[in-house]
């Protein structure tokens, strides 16, 4: 088999954060797969063939991709962000472990990306300085409960949390619902970053605390880092705060 | 003030994973701190300043470093990954907030970087394609218990769980220690993922079951993966193993 399939991460969607690698994979491509926003950010190249899809379709696309690769074709999948972080990728090993055994032989990477809560964080200081979690709130992949239980485990042991796809259409109440669970565990005051389209002419960054935080301020192109006890927020005069979780808590061994 | 500060994070170790944004950041400077092996990565430039200092001296290192923009400077710090995540972001906000008011006027970024948990999942697949953590076993910084409580407490709710900082010569025993806290929560079977120095020359790559897993398979330039119940090894024949996570999970509303 000749092909090979591409799993490429297109970082937060500016040019200054998409890496060398997957730029190079992307132009070297005969045929990309992805989710068309994605799609509408690489630069056509004539005799490339694109295939645009919802972004409901991970495992279709994923399979329409393997099959053009069995075909002998150099395969691109784009995601957003990191491919491996709610992604893209995780679709393309499923439908690799369903599908037919001759996907196994494909040559197969991954190319990572700086996912959303990086970006995010770097905006604003460093509010992902010390341990931290990442949660899909989307309840289409898995139970409520699940995530609920999960939110609360992580703040209650002192995680910082960033929350991917906060809310959709399909799912307006979740996030309100997050944060009511995370009030049980946090300060009020707790810094709460709602980061919107990071890094693209859209950008709208946010810092609110807990007992304020809201789901009419993220849409789905927001990421939300919620802040543990620790996290801090610095003031400036004319310039935006920083928010930053200190490296070291109290009681450590130095 | 005229001087100004940007914390830039190389990523991994090679250029095709090293951002625009953070090649160009780091050429503009005029004076660039770090710890030694990350400056090194860096091409030398004729007039550019460059401070070395041990990966113990972080917030000397940030004093150092704003001190120099503070005088007028166009001062890099590199960190090595993404800057955010356990590394020198959350130290120049701690030097700030600590520091002279001053230095809360000065104009300081942050650049993301391609964190090592991000190559090491891409590596082998999407291990971090469901909710996952990210843990630092550094007990310099945070009580040794509270590490365990946390290795606990994600594995009990289904996180798979990124590792760093996962050994040092200071630091012999916690590993095991954490992978026992962990054998208590998770099957034998749980695929493991040791990323040593993804992305560079002397990387080395090995996925274990969790049963296997132990210290003498990690030194300070690893990044461990553990996975969650969920998680899967797709066998290759003749090809390197795919782990991943599915995105979804059972119970899911679709």
């Amino acid at each position: 088999m000749t092909g090979k399939l591409t799993v490429v991460g297109l970082g937060p969607g500016n040019a200054g954060q998409l890496t060398p690698e997957a730029l190079a994979a992307v132009d070297a491509a005969d045929a990309i797969f992805g989710y068309g926003p994605y799609l509408d950010r690489i630069p056509a190249r004539p005799g490339q063939l694109r295939t645009a899809s919802d972004n409901k379709q991970e495992l279709q696309r994923a399979a329409q991709a393997l099959e053009s690769a069995a075909a002998g074709a150099n395969v691109a999948v784009v995601s957003g962000g990191d491919p491996g972080v709610f992604a893209m990728a995780a679709a393309v090993c499923e439908a690799i472990e369903k599908g037919p055994a001759a996907w196994r032989d494909l040559e197969m990477s991954v190319l990572p990306g700086i996912s959303a809560m990086l970006a995010v964080a770097a905006r604003v200081g460093a509010p992902l300085g010390h341990d931290f979690c990442a949660i899909s709130l989307s309840d289409n992949l898995k139970p409520w409960p699940t995530i609920e239980k999960r939110l609360e485990a992580a703040a209650g042991c002192g995680f910082v949390i960033a929350i991917y796809n906060p809310v959709s259409r399909a799912r307006p109440w979740q996030l309100d619902r997050a944060f009511e669970a995370l009030r049980n565990h946090l300060p009020a005051s707790t810094p709460v970053v709602f980061g919107r389209a990071v890094g693209r002419v859209d950008e709208r960054m946010a810092i609110v605390a807990l007992i304020d935080a809201n789901a009419t301020q993220a849409d789905m192109s927001t990421c939300i880092i919620v802040g543990s006890a620790q996290t801090r927020v610095i003031p400036r005069a004319g310039k935006s705060s920083l928010v930053y979780t200190p490296r070291s808590m109290p009681g450590a061994s130095t």
